[in-house]
């Protein structure tokens, strides 16, 4: 290859890769999304560990930024609206994880895989509309990279009666 | 290596390549298998993700040809036996879906890992009997490629009340 | 690079990995751990499935040196104590297949994921309290290297009862 054509390439590749880059703090501000500072595990295991490119992280709930959480069984307690908004707040807490595991949200290069469990009456057969708030806000945030193969399934009990919890693989630079 | 010999190697690994191609139209038709035409997902998930060589599949149920789910909870409404055929249903949902998404069967190199949820009265404690449905379809199809590492445990309550959801991660061409 | 140093630098590297090298049946002893040894699927699946440097295992459960499980619900038949020792007991018996299954625990580079699975009566929160005694056993026998990222779940129901059933992702050399 000349020279310059080799230039030329890297430069194209360079602005095409800059272009891409997107300033997530912006985008989060304009979602009306605010970042919580996630809480650290209390007992012996990590908020996320990494292998090859893919990060695996820990069952997260919908922790409020005052540092509580949404409580409540779907079905019995919480409405399908409520459980849209309490995934919706773990999609929040998984975010800000994600923002302190990576520094940059643009290494994110696709949500993989996502175990949406709902603390459900044995009558509540809903799931799907609950982990939806999780699924909507990913694709709002990461657009294609969002879409993620998932499972919305109905759990007997949570830690602390959590509504939701949700535990997602991500394919990562 | 001489040309004659490198030749004859060659044809040889072809050989062997092409003998290893299964016919598996042929197979499912054997099995009295008939595939069906995966739903499409509703929301912001998608049916399968791929990363490096690994295809991690949403969690499906047991769809019949006509598009409705068997449903009901196992120690309530179902028998073993029908939640066995529910397991195999499943199955047979997700070998259409990895048929859709691969275009070949041919390109599953093995069934890693299957989650294996049954919608479940709390007394009831026959899970691996239920899921065996879905094990005993993927060795009947794929062979030793088909043994996987699986879980089978009960769930409170399911997406529109089917039986059995199943999430599984192939490895893939 | 000079032969002399090359060879300094092997030396050092030599013994330095094998002091990485961990006697962990003199390990396992001082932590007062007895494997067992691990019961063979009796259907179509198998005990571990390996793909790249990843091993997945099955679900286990609390097996005992006579092949008994400890069985029971949380919030109902077990104290959260009880389902403490339900979860190291898991520990033991997936430590035996990891045995097994590489030959070496030194073979182990890092416990990836862990999903916890609690027997919970639908009231039970306190899922974490009960697989801390699968991960401070994990970070017993392999420091660093065995903190995993978790989930700790209530199941409607486990296969014979058992009180807890954990499957877990390892990284291994």
């Amino acid at each position: 290859m000349k020279p310059l054509i080799a230039l030329l390439l890297i430069t194209v590749v360079a602005i095409t890769s800059s272009a891409q880059k997107i300033d997530y703090d912006k985008k989060l501000k304009e979602l009306g999304i605010e970042l919580i500072t996630p809480a650290k595990p209390v007992a012996n295991y990590v908020k996320a560990v990494r292998t090859g490119n893919l990060l695996y992280l820990s069952g997260d709930g919908p922790t409020l930024a005052n540092g509580q959480y949404i409580t409540g069984k779907l079905g019995f307690d919480l409405t399908i609206e409520q459980g849209y908004e309490a995934a919706k707040q773990t999609g929040i807490s998984i975010l800000s994880t994600l923002k302190a595991e990576l520094g940059d949200l643009n290494k994110v290069k696709r949500i993989v895989k996502v175990l949406g469990m709902v603390n459900s009456a044995s009558t509540f057969t809903d799931q799907p509309k609950v982990i939806n708030g999780f699924s909507d806000l990913m694709v709002a945030v990461f657009g294609e990279k969002g879409k993620h193969a998932r499972s919305a399934v109905g759990m007997a009990a949570l830690p602390s009666n959590i509504a939701v919890e949700i535990e997602i693989i991500v394919e990562v630079e």
